[in-house]
């Protein structure tokens, strides 16, 4: 979808590195600059830190203006510009790459200059996996969260207040606005309590002590709230990815549809680069796998045995003595469906014609190995 | 249910404006009348922003003084006056209206007469929709979270005595009576530890670590019993509201009853005012739609084309390549099911006779629009 | 199973009144009591307060040693005198009564001998409904919360050492000594955080951090086991109660076994005393009663007419237009099953002989009312 | 699998000793040592305490050589030596041995050369139950953990960048350089809150509580996910336990498998050591038993009757008033299969076969018995 191009080799250069959701130097990147930020500000106990310091941010700001280059390029290509510049990570790569030159440019002293770099911390953001789930969490329980943080400010105003009033005579400094009583009211609804102001007054302490236990009533609240949400979105998340693999094993295929959508809410999906060792000969083993992409091999004596899609392993030990009988390792990039060992009972348990299938095969394949 | 009425048009505006829960001008009022009376204790820098302040506490007091005339005739009008006042709404309103202007006559320095306007902030508590269910929660649960809040007095009360008897000699000003040993205990249970007074003697920090090893028990069970019921009370709530809806949809009319109960468990109903935009062409969709109440309009090439009450939408996606095909707004105030993808797979693999009416219904779309 | 007794008209007062759990008077003087402690150690305000504080102390500790004699003689006179002595309840009942008098009979302080009375608040202790509950889980869930306790100490003690290590020599004070440590380090394990010592050395509040991360951790497991087992815990309990008087309905009796279990965890149990107001006319009714024990009376216009022991009301309400439509209260002691609005739904679907009869007795009451 | 021996007789003895995980002397030894090595850094009032805290670690220095040289040649005489030394308890072995020795050899002064034995605690983690499933846990929920991480390490680093440059100028000393801001926003950000170092400029003060409120969530997020994760595995832990024995109950064996699947999920598993008491005449029961392994014996009037594996007991309490009929005490190590009254109704509703063996054998012990 490229259309010609002025620089052939620059955009096939571009292509090959953008394909990724962020390459493993971004990180290497982010991770130095942050440290050199956080260092930054700490007296240079040797000039040569202080130099090594500025070289490694340099660097960084260097790597994340090509890479910027590299991804408007990348989107120009592919005729999305305006979509990237105005979405999450076109900001993020934008602030990341001019921030600081511009506040350079602009005189502000290098040392609050190179602060801008915080920014570069946003990057890794969009590549967090349970980010996308935590989001669907807070939209979707959205209702009962604003209502608790509803009560939660309620709570904090109406203590606030009380406490201005019966404490900013014998306390001014501390108490002496309604501010400076929510500064004291957020440190304690909250269960931080820094201490550095406390009430004194007989009155004043009982509503602190009333807003204390508020503090653990409404903690409780969103965190049951958002655990309850995060439990079920993980399980969301994984039966969508495992049900585009299950329709692919074949082993699966003469359940109805009923039973196929029971068996992807038990199995797990993993991915694997090649030359994984999945399996150890001697561990013990409580899982069985089915081959969904990629493919792996078993390492038998005298022998090496390839698995393709469709297939499964690990099922012997299931059955059997509980130890693993070979190592098996992938030699492609692979996902593997896992059905763990109580999963594997209740399945065999539920559906006998699966279990026979199974225990043939077993069988078939401990007689070819002696 | 109006009597002849001495002020027609009054009360035409009065029937007009009580209809709704709380009118968009009372949050506006609440939050400025909360802002000004925060920014009333500090210090004025400029005696312009004094005057403002002002100016705006007067304002959100008329406001609020009509609205509860306005209240107060609206339940005339309709024969409940005595269960309007009695009731929390009530309350509230009188105290909002009367509570600064009774002060500000009893000659209460206007700073603290105007601190009587946090009732203000009471106001929004009936309109959080959480708030019911929280209600709900603490009535269902009462018995296991008295029975923790008890623990919670007795561990108190013991921990107070104890560390009195033993830190009163060595820090009589901190532990010198009970009392002053109950806030430090209400502070460590509760783990917000101010640190502003804290035991000396080894006895005594042994006996404080044990209350902060309780603190966490107590919290883990307070925790517990409220997001379990909180997270019970979501799912009732949204059961309730789906429930009179499902049945106005045609396409689960030839589910049996039992099937009809488990589909209005999975099944979320949303709200949305007119011309908003459910689906955008080319997201990745994972959710359909059944129109409950209310009109969608689908943009299609060449033509717009409206769907009603009954009918479904969004299912090309869910069955296809995961990309909306067309973008789809709402004409009006709709209430709509939505049905995300997973309980989309369970609903299809259980009910293969919806599955192939869905399936139908999308081939034939799929073909008008070419 | 009273023996010839010395006393028939002690024992006849012991025999009527040592037949409920605790004395309501009990409870009364056990807040009396706590509270005459709290304020025994406040400076007298006035001299008459002073006085108004050791006359109830007196009168509570009177009261307690009538009742642990009545108790005596009770659980002589039905043979049990050792296992009352022995239990827990015996133990409390013998301190509360003798702790205080031997104290100041030992010549102590009557200050401190005083405050041996914190021993009357474990009166209270037994009659916890939910404490039960919580020793089962508890008991139940030992394993994994032995293990999370061993980890939390084993943390501690490590960071304790680490932290001395570190610290001890510019902090001789706050650090000089493991256990000086371990006082750190409970209180930032657990979250409180007093402040009062606080490591200084960078690599002392790297370890630091680790152990507030820790301590989060720590902390979700313990609340996650506790609370988990706690729900299981109350929905037994509920099972449990529910279960004896779900025979007692002949509504149930149609139903098989298998679904009569399932009812039971619908069902939940509630005990009311004479003369309580049930259903009110005109409030919005979400749930339907049977009635176990006991007798209700419905008040109609015209006549009041009485429902006995497996009867049902409230199902009006859910069938209709969701207004109660008749106050209802009880006659007698009673325990009522309640059916949630939900639930209601849900067996109704699944059993339709059941919404048979349901909606046939509603429209036979409908139509007697008129 | 002994090579023949050098130290026949040391041999029977390692390999007498060895069988079990940890014995119950390490365990002593353990406890003792690190209570001596928090006793060493106190201050000593008494010179004989010095003693005896010196002669408790030397002591424990030379059990744990004592051990690790058993150890070493246990593994050697099964031909494990390497998988020994490298695996985790054979370093905390060596760890626990020779650090000391080495320290002390290497002239360190004794006390901090005795610290050093802090690694003895390690000894009992192996030990701990919970352990593994704790472990398995945080493998299983590696995704959902570790993007909590990261958006706790983002909001961390972005704090303290923050705090620094509103801070830096008004707090020299505590807001100094983005190190000294980080100390400040991990405490905060766990809820600590040592208040050691506390924002001063509004706007510092206002990110400070965005912070605190930010600080609540990620906890409530880190707490869902290992509670949810932590409450899986004990069930699942508990099913592989069951698995195993309920096949050896014949009482079982006329369910067909999916019911054993169901059956397996309501069972407990317990280990009873000989002659505990299992059951008390009189007690109320609320739980069956079968026996997986072993033998018990009950206690009748006359005689006493021994019951092996395959049989079950205690059913009579459960269908009947509720009170145990006669003590039965384990007489061998013995497995038993806990079945619990809620699930024992669930059981005999949805299996009436079982219900009808079990009230046949409970009628014919009750005629037997009198």
């Amino acid at each position: 979808m490229s259309r010609s191009s002025t620089f052939p080799v620059f955009d096939q250069f571009v292509t090959a590195t953008t394909g990724r959701n962020m390459t493993s130097a971004a990180y290497v990147a982010v991770t130095c600059g942050v440290v050199a930020i956080v260092l930054l500000t700490v007296d240079p106990a040797y000039p040569a830190l202080h130099y090594l310091i500025y070289t490694a941010l340099w660097a960084c700001l260097a790597f994340f203006v090509f890479e910027w280059v590299i991804r408007l390029r990348h989107a120009a290509n592919i005729g999305r510009r305006p979509a990237y510049i105005l979405s999450f990570r076109g900001i993020v790569d934008m602030a990341s790459a001019l921030a600081v030159p511009v506040a350079l440019v602009a005189e502000i002293s290098p040392r609050s200059a190179w602060l801008l770099g915080m920014f570069w911390v946003l990057k890794v953001v969009p590549g967090i996996r349970g980010l996308r789930q935590l989001r669907r969490v807070i939209v979707q329980e959205s209702g009962p969260l604003l209502s608790v943080l509803v009560i939660f400010l309620t709570v904090l105003f109406l203590a606030s207040v009380a406490e201005f009033v019966l404490e900013h005579e014998v306390q001014p400094a501390a108490f002496g606005s309604v501010p400076a009583a929510l500064w004291w009211a957020v440190a304690t609804l909250t269960t931080t309590g820094y201490g550095d102001v406390v009430p004194i007054t007989p009155l004043g302490r009982i509503i602190a002590a009333a807003v204390m236990i508020c503090g653990l009533g409404v903690f409780g609240l969103w965190t049951g709230i958002l655990a309850t949400g995060f439990a079920a979105e993980t399980r969301r998340d994984n039966f969508l990815r495992t049900w585009e693999h299950v329709s692919k094993v074949p082993f699966f295929a003469t359940l109805g549809s009923s039973a196929i959508a029971d068996v992807t809410q038990m199995l797990r999906t993993i991915d694997l680069p090649p030359r994984t060792t999945i399996i150890r000969k001697g561990q013990s083993g409580d899982c069985m796998y089915f081959i969904a992409n990629g493919e792996v091999e078993v390492d038998l004596p005298g022998k090496k045995v390839a698995l393709g899609e469709g297939a499964f392993f690990g099922e012997m030990a299931l059955l059997g003595n509980n130890l693993r009988s070979a190592n098996i390792t992938t030699t492609r990039v692979s996902q593997l469906l896992v059905l763990d060992l109580v999963d594997f009972r209740l399945l065999m348990a539920r559906h006998p014609d699966l279990a026979e299938t199974i225990e043939a095969e077993a069988k078939r394949r401990a007689q070819e190995n002696k």
